[in-house]
């Protein structure tokens, strides 16, 4: 397995040259987060996950989780390392100080939640959701609820989980089987299988506090009918201590591609003690609370994974040696050149590094729209922000992870036979991050909440929020006498963004099918434009530290570099999105069910 | 795991209908191959592999082979399976009768290899590396070499393999260090570890005749050095049959991604007893008759997992209920209605569909190339032929699996969720497929191969010789009433096809680096036009056929169809590729080792 770096000069150069973390904090009042609070958590954190979870990795894939009759052990270390994590406090970073956690804001959290991605996807999935449980208990829950479970959760003693699939739908919640039943003390009897769980049951907590779809007897049909329940794995006595058992048991865990230390549970419940959370029957909206968060999550494993990859790849290619150079050697006391001298095996690595640090800048500017959302006293300021939150959400958990994917294969790749073998530990990384364009709402359902909720439901107004700031940057800068190439590539896309909208919404009007048709091209496109943007962002930044002589230039070459890569190599990869995206539904509807099969 | 059944249809399409295999033949002396033959040999082997060796495909997954101290041991029903093939004497289908083979053309031996790669990839790989074995002896071996080895090979009673890489080298074949040492008798003395041997250990055959590449004392420095010896495992006694233990045996079997059930070896070879198979220090041509057998091999593995990735996809996508169809319920008297009413999934499945058919179809034109080569009187059929598969075979191998690869992908997306699940089997054809971008040359070799010594190395020749074949068709066709458009879209992009080329050909004279940069763009961008002439000759002939009024409608239309989806969804990222190539290496190579870990 690649040894981990977390990778802090980078995250340095976003957080304080590119986004100013700090000074918006203090801006947002957020006075907790001073410059060496800041420095002082990225620092740790870069140690424990560096030092206690990454190396964790390999084994936890080898060995994998342990069920028996309803037991689950997590591999070898998994625990201890936990009780770490626990013993530490990290669990509560950003959480609500009124149930102990630090109160820092969510950005700060999300720069954890990387290092902890990217030195153990596996591990991380653990905190990963009980944190998703905890936004769902801090937004809906009464105050007696969040006394009840937001203590013990933010410090990770117990731990959370998200029960919505059932074996014959997880897209389609509406059709959901599970039942509950009112009980006479106001609690609920729940019934019903869950599957898919991920930590569903373990051994790393005291309790697990699943948070389950049902409906209720009386409910309505489809997804206007479901509710959101608490049901902990032991009840709790009077003390508010985890007592007896509940009604709740692992039937199973699942054989998977990849993420095999993460235990991905069938739940099921008989009868089981539950509460509800939020009103009845609306528990989708509850549930939506977590499943941002979760999508968040999710797309950053896509740059976490690709993050150890390009690590990987970077020291293999330094080492290997392997052919001469085209142009004559350029080691010659070697028997061969370090493979990192040929053009493909750079070309290779730039894709990682440009989709990464791309990712990167756009993971953390919407993270600074978490804080603003979560932390501003300016109505109108913490809606813009929300406004562009739910437009970049389904951006960033479908083309993180899709490009994800793209960089953990190449990663493989340049490894040549050595990436398939095991032991080297890139194709874990590959498997691992498999899941992430499927699960947490599949990237085809991001696709369409982009192009169907977000962009033509909001009659565009969610795209022109983003466009908008291109556009202003692309005016501000048009003359930038090295840049202005790009800028003028980024401009023309932008502009092209607004007309394809336009077209897909007068198709839409007549036929619906359209956005279907169009939805994955059309976020893969909105994709590229958006990295194309924070690339921008980014080479101006450089350009500037540059004439400033600030010093590092190999550092700000390098990140210029990669963005004229970007935008040469990776950015034109958007015309084939937009040619598919105008294509059309016609061709994909034509033929029956059956003819599929001819 | 997906049931696979033989796509008979589809292969008779081609086989018949668009490329005229029978008739062929028979142009071609190889009378033999009546159709009857011809009918019989595709209906058997559909039989052998739906019920033989599909069956054994997940539990060899689930199995992997076993080692013990350098004894390998195949999967449950992995042998008995084997002792069918040899007995029904499939491996000789298209093997020289001379030695026992049947005598079949080379394209009919690729129909069967094809359905035994698409039901079980790892068995197939056992007697794929013999295939490549007995080509190089029969190519370069003395009659005496020949009457030795290939009789038993083409039974299969014995198998063979290609010991190539070494720990430190894989591509760079010029600088192994396994040795050669003559001795008394005129044989030589073999040292050394070869790594990750297909085959090279296993429970399956009586004996196994390792290929392997190695330097005699006096070599010169490089590739201009190696020389390939026959080692057998077990040396022959008087009668030639298997006698005592030679001095190889395997050390270890490699933990992998995928194809867990074909035996990755660590062979030490230990002063064991060789051959000398063609001339001193000539051992790479030998080499290139087994790579490029495997080259084609690998190619069709993309095909292989392709398919049957898309049958399974196809049945989940009947048969799974999730969401309403965005134009109204399409099955009301059900909870949901099936997902393949939906734009999106409909889009991944043709986009499998198009690219496995497409493939197909390049495969099997290829095959036609061998028989030619093979079979045709006339030396300047020959030489075209030769030219064109020069030319064909690194798209095949790189394309076909860059696609294959993507195609599996999109069947596990299909899936949602349960596709990371292993008992579905879509995982397996993933992991299964991602070594063939990898080995037998990675894709980068062969789009270096293709762009340098191919095209540029032939002054366009080799190139031109398919383009022509393009242009002719695209004017044959001009004026064609339903499929005109298509026809000038491809003819645009074969004409922008050879301007790329001479653009690149003449920055490569000012600076090498220019191949290595354009090269993997160059391949992908030439096999997206590769497949749009292939989708243009099929369309052609099921437009044809719908005008004749031939019966089978609706596979007739959903052939068109296809090509339609293929020109406007799939042919257009052509776009992308040919932008990316045209970036230049400057920007590659600006960077200095350090500044990639920046």
């Amino acid at each position: 397995m690649p040894e981990y770096k977390a990778p802090l000069r980078d995250v340095r150069f976003l957080t304080d040259e590119v986004f100013d973390f700090t000074g918006r904090y203090e801006a947002l009042g957020a006075t907790d987060a001073t410059p060496d609070m800041f420095a002082a958590i990225l620092e740790e954190g870069a140690k424990f996950c560096e030092q206690v979870i990454a190396p964790l990795n390999r084994s936890g894939d080898e060995e994998g989780c342990h069920f028996d009759n309803g037991v689950v052990t997590t591999p070898k270390g998994f625990k201890e390392a936990f009780a770490q994590y626990v013993e530490a406090g990290w669990n509560g970073v950003s959480s609500d100080p009124e149930y102990g956690g630090q109160g820092l804001p969510p950005s700060l959290g999300l720069l954890v939640s990387e290092m902890i991605g990217a030195s153990n996807c596996s591990w991380g999935m653990y905190p990963g959701l009980t944190k998703g449980a905890m936004a769902a208990i801090h937004a809906h829950g009464t105050v007696e609820q969040k006394n009840t479970y937001l203590p013990r959760m933010t410090s990770a003693v117990w731990t959370g989980t998200m029960c919505l699939t059932e074996p014959h739908c997880g897209t389609d919640l509406g059709i959901i089987k599970t039942r509950a039943v009112p009980n006479a003390d106001g609690s609920y009897a729940i019934t019903g299988t869950k599957i898919f769980i991920s930590a569903g049951e373990h051994d790393l907590s005291e309790n697990i506090i699943h948070l389950v779809l049902a409906k209720l007897p009386d409910a309505p049909a489809g997804t206007k009918g479901i509710s959101l329940f608490i049901v902990p794995k032991f009840n709790l006595d009077a003390n508010g201590e985890a007592g007896e058992r509940n009604a709740v048991a692992c039937g199973s865990i699942e054989h998977k591609m990849g993420i095999k230390a993460s235990a991905t549970c069938v739940m099921n419940f008989d009868g089981a003690k539950g509460f509800l959370i939020g009103e009845a029957n609306k528990g989708l909206a509850c549930m939506f609370t977590m499943m941002n968060h979760a999508r968040l999550g999710t797309g950053m494993q896509g740059l976490c994974l690709g993050e150890t990859s390009y690590q990987g790849a970077v020291r293999y290619a330094q080492d290997r040696l392997q052919m001469r150079s085209l142009t004559g050697p350029k080691a010659p006391e070697k028997p061969a050149d370090p493979i990192i001298v040929h053009p493909d095996v750079r070309r290779m690595l730039l894709i990682m590094k440009a989709f990464n640090e791309g990712n990167r800048a756009l993971a953390y500017f919407t993270a600074q729209l978490l804080d603003i959302e979560h932390l501003s006293q300016d109505a109108e300021e913490r809606e813009r922000a929300g406004n562009l939150l739910a437009f970049l959400t389904p951006i960033c958990k479908a083309f993180m992870t899709e490009t994800g994917l793209e960089v953990t294969n190449h990663g493989m790749q340049v490894f040549g036979g050595h990436g398939f073998i095991r032991e080297w530990g890139m194709e874990q990384l590959v498997r691992d991050c498999r899941i992430a364009p499927i699960y947490e709402g599949t990237n085809g359902i991001q696709a369409l909440d982009l192009l169907g909720r977000k962009v033509l439901g909001s009659q565009g107004k969610l795209l022109m929020g983003f466009t908008k700031l291109v556009h202003q940057l692309c005016l501000q800068h048009a003359e930038h006498p090295q840049l202005k190439a790009q800028i003028a590539q980024l401009a023309a896309l932008n502009k092209q963004w607004g007309e394809l909208t336009q077209k897909l919404g007068l198709a839409a009007m007549k036929n619906p099918d359209e956005v279907g048709a169009a939805s994955v091209d059309y976020l893969m496109y909105s994709g590229y434009i958006t990295l194309g943007y924070f690339w921008l962002r980014m080479a101006l930044v450089a350009q500037q530290k540059l004439e400033e002589g600030a010093g590092e230039k190999a550092f700000y070459e390098t990140k210029l570099a990669t963005a004229e890569f970007y935008f040469s190599r990776l950015l034109p990869r958007a015309l084939s999105h937009v040619a598919a995206a105008e294509a059309g539904s016609e061709v994909l509807m034509r033929l029956s069910a059956e003819q599929f099969a001819l």
